[in-house]
């Protein structure tokens, strides 16, 4: 049972190298490279450990973890949205799901079922845990856009109100992170790099 | 309080970007394209995540993922060092130490105590967690080596015994992983892949 089990496992973790190719339109700090989703879940499982303290409700750090180490897994089928795109669905659409079911069942049964709830937890955004891990996701492309003079809000034209409407979802995970945010919101604006 | 954790806290989180640009020499799987730091520090905590129950002990899964995720921060200051380099030092050295203080030195101090302990414990491998993140960190480039027809064994002429006894310590972590390791191990012998 064991080795059937590892066979899949090693299976899956060979499948979700393909993570590392799906490119986010995001740059990272202070360059003209764009991040990747396997960078991304990176620093924002590192994100999630060191902010930890600033959780308005009590979470399970491990569940955040998971949840943004695996939140953008579908994507190797499904491909990168950008938050700021009016024409795609960002909703947890069936295609979604259908990528969700197709890469973690590559899992053992118990596993994939795990994984599968833990990335509809996320998408649905209600659990404390979730709450946190969307405050993350957030957060991090908010401090790239910042350090690179406007980022993809100069590249694609994005503005303030839609910039504050996305944001304020950090609210749900953290006040004293929305907080930061909302400075940093203003402050771009009052540098010139986030249009009002 | 908060607040100023907050800000020594994203000061940490901007500066541990630079892991993105630290090159490895394993490439990713099926590909000619290197990994860096950050996408190896991914694959490795969601190994971890979804392999824990090949463990022989019992592990503190969070602690396990916390390792993996920043065993390789120091390498912004010290680079990356190849496994198979004789020149090179692997211990834990003092100049390796003064770059987990500086870069673990720039979050709140409680949180700094606790980085460069969980790394220094890594580094040492002999808790329950150490040994098998250590395992996760030896298995991925065999998993990447094996689906490359031999990559940096070939490149570098990196042959049999050096990689055995390299991977070995998988065992310390999980005799099932080190089963299956050695059994590709010898696999790309016969395929002439790892020369004896």
């Amino acid at each position: 049972m064991k080795t059937e089990n590892l066979l899949k496992q090693i299976d899956f973790i060979k499948e979700i190298d393909k993570i590392k190719y799906i490119q986010r339109r995001t740059k990272l700090f202070n360059s003209d490279r764009r991040e990747n989703d396997a960078e991304h879940s990176w620093h924002l499982a590192m994100m999630a450990i060191v902010l930890s303290e600033h959780s308005d409700c009590e979470i399970d750090l491990l569940k955040v973890v998971k949840m943004v180490l695996i939140h953008d897994i579908v994507e190797i089928d499904a491909g990168d949205t950008f938050l700021y795109d009016q024409n795609k669905n960002h909703d947890n659409t069936a295609a979604e799901m259908k990528c969700a079911e197709r890469i973690f069942g590559m899992l053992p049964k118990k596993q994939a079922e795990e994984f599968v709830q833990i990335w509809i937890e996320f998408e649905d955004g209600n659990s404390n845990e979730a709450k946190f891990a969307k405050s993350m996701d957030r957060l991090e492309p908010l401090l790239q856009n910042t350090s690179n003079n406007g980022g993809t809000w100069k590249e694609f034209g994005v503005k303030y109100q839609a910039v504050y409407d996305k944001k304020k979802i950090i609210e749900n995970g953290s006040k004293e992170l929305w907080n930061y945010a909302e400075k940093l919101i203003d402050e771009s604006v009052e540098k010139g790099i986030l249009a009002k």
